[in-house]
């Protein structure tokens, strides 16, 4: 009996054993497992066979899930610590919607299950990528700032710029700023969908005066990340 | 009355007192409010009573602005040169399309509600990612100028070649080189609306060599800046 | 005899004599020449003529190479080895797919077709690039990973969320979270097709939001590449 | 007399001198007026008189050019060597069009007029930038031709699979790798018209997995050029 306490304390604290790592990655595959039944679970055409096979492993990985949390608690060296901490809430939030979704009406419950994508946090505990992406968000931040205040600067005044030039000339798809908005950013960061454009004289040369100036700056943190990145490895060696 | 005096120039004149940092922050709040009332108006289907009420907080807004901008001039250690400084004219600027438009006939109405924009200008007094970033520009300038003529020779080539493919198999899309211009800056800058596209395998040949050719260029800017904004960050330190 | 057999020799084996250049640069534009072949046989409206001339090209280039991947193999040093090696399996696959398809029956032959596009992989042969950018992906590795993981997580993240805002207002388009996915990928990557795009202010905006963070992390590996890329030119010096 | 040779002979040979610099700026000044000439001559619907004015300022700026063409061989230290010069080729090739037509039937004529293009090189003579830019691309030739071939390859690779798995459900759209091709080019540009697009879930998730690959590679070039043109900066210092 004691034995076996041990291999499952040794499973939750020591990452580095062999009852660790296949502990580490049977979470991980059971949240990728359950993610893709969160997204198979939205398909329209489902039978109720599949909807009830679906349910069914949701609560098995939920149980699981559940296990893990509470054997995290009881061998955590500081329970409260961990309780409240970034992984102790995420592990929370991963169970809740389930258990709160059996005592509550039904209107509720379509924004409920979204949260069960939350489980897809629970993974950068397995991950040293997202710390190390972390510090280079930290040792950018200033950058990172300036960029975003000047590109919604550059974005407004897009939207102003096209709305005075279009409105006229297509009132119905430049019905005002809001809609101008979503034309500047959909134009600056150069994805294009087409379902909103210029088509006068003045608001073509103004969108190209527009793209000169914003390729250069809205495409920027690529590169401020990029070398914080590398600054960010630097001071892990 | 002394002491109230003092409070107020304290407000304008010394950003780092807790009168300083509450002015700045209100006079923050109300430029944005200001923008997002501006942009509220132009929304197509107001009630009466919504136009009043935006009206009644422009009122509002426009007359804290003409204080602010009044005690920028009384406090200014050299009142004449603060009046036409970059920020003396954009804080005139700011509030003149109201008084303007007080005594005016309704036709040039529209453009000139359109320069209440130019309050956001006001915001950079706040920024010091704007002194930063106008200071990258200037260590760029060069090369940007370099960036931008062969851009522009680039985007001119690229529009006479697809007129020359496209023109004879779609005259109306391809009517003349100005629209085969805008086809040019919306391809080269990958944005790709999707309102004109080469239909001939000419046409599309000569896509895919211009744009082999011109994403390196055109999307040159982004490098530029980014090691430019780090050289003004290092002339900061 | 033992002259001709020497030409042959050198011709395979050493690169840098005359033989051994000319029947290098054959057997790329013999490569080049095949892959139009395999392009061109897949237009729609080709003549019966068309077709055989097509077919003859093909057999005499994969006689050819038939007798390049023998010769390869009669003047390895160790030939076991050459046989298993990427080249001499490439080598291989070259040819394997037209045999096969002599004694098979024709529902298979559209995939063994295909499979002929794995000649590309020959020219790898003569490239210094091809090594130079698998050293420089090498170098880049742990980066790429982190690229990976992180832009896997954003798109999912996305995809949930506009499918979220999106699915009651557009049932059709965003039926699942797997048309969600193909948003989220088409959208963060700024390809923007405009077959699928948010029409609700909650998306829009939830757009809006994803791009900023997104096209920061989404861009990233061509900075990682570059970087490595120049590594991976030092260390070769 | 002589003073007035002196003063043509300064204008074409000094650059730094007052004739010069005014001879100069008047050059690019018409170069860029009969490039906009060229371009209106291309709307649909101009009037008897707008074709005759254009016509008529098109003949002086060609006489100009004549006269300038004739001056810079008649001042060259070297006739012959100017002649066959990159600079002598471009001033001839930008009138030669204009006395061509005088005496051609008139069907060759569109692409004639198309040669006019070619006076935009003409700028190239004033423009260090153009000078740094070509040094820049010595420098990453050796990249750039690596990022060409593996770009090359796959696009062709993009091409065949989606056609694998798109023809079949869509035989219109993608009716042979050439019309896959133009899809790989559209796609990995990240330009994406819409004009052609995957619809089967395999097509979809193989445009996910070739977007993940191409992106790093696709936008390697601005990347390339931008520390070359840095590079070719130091070298002028």
């Amino acid at each position: 009996m004691v034995g076996r306490m041990n291999i499952i304390k040794r499973m939750i604290t020591d990452e580095s054993s062999t009852a660790g790592r296949i502990f580490n990655i049977t979470i991980q595959l059971l949240i990728v497992l359950s993610l893709l039944g969160f997204s198979l679970q939205t398909l329209p055409d489902l039978t109720v066979r599949q909807r009830l096979l679906l349910r069914a492993s949701e609560t098995v990985i939920v149980l699981i899930f559940t296990a893990e949390y509470l054997l995290r608690i009881a061998y955590a060296p500081d329970r409260r610590k961990f309780i409240f901490s970034f992984f102790g809430i995420v592990d929370l939030l991963a169970i809740l919607p389930f258990y709160l979704m059996l005592g509550i009406d039904l209107r509720a419950i379509r924004t409920l299950q979204l949260l069960r994508v939350v489980r897809i946090l629970k993974l950068a505990r397995y991950s040293k990528a997202m710390q190390r992406l972390s510090r280079a968000f930290k040792i950018a931040k200033e950058e990172l700032q300036l960029f975003l205040f000047t590109t919604l600067v550059l974005l407004y005044l897009a939207a102003v710029g096209i709305y005075y030039f279009e409105n006229p000339a297509q009132p119905e798809a430049f019905s005002s700023i809001f809609d101008a908005l979503w034309w500047s950013v959909i134009t600056l960061t150069t994805v294009g969908y087409g379902d909103i454009y210029p088509i006068t004289a003045g608001g073509r040369f103004f969108t190209f005066m527009m793209l000169i100036i914003g390729l250069g700056i809205v495409s920027l943190p690529a590169g401020l990340i990029a070398s914080a990145l590398s600054e960010a490895r630097k001071m892990e060696d």
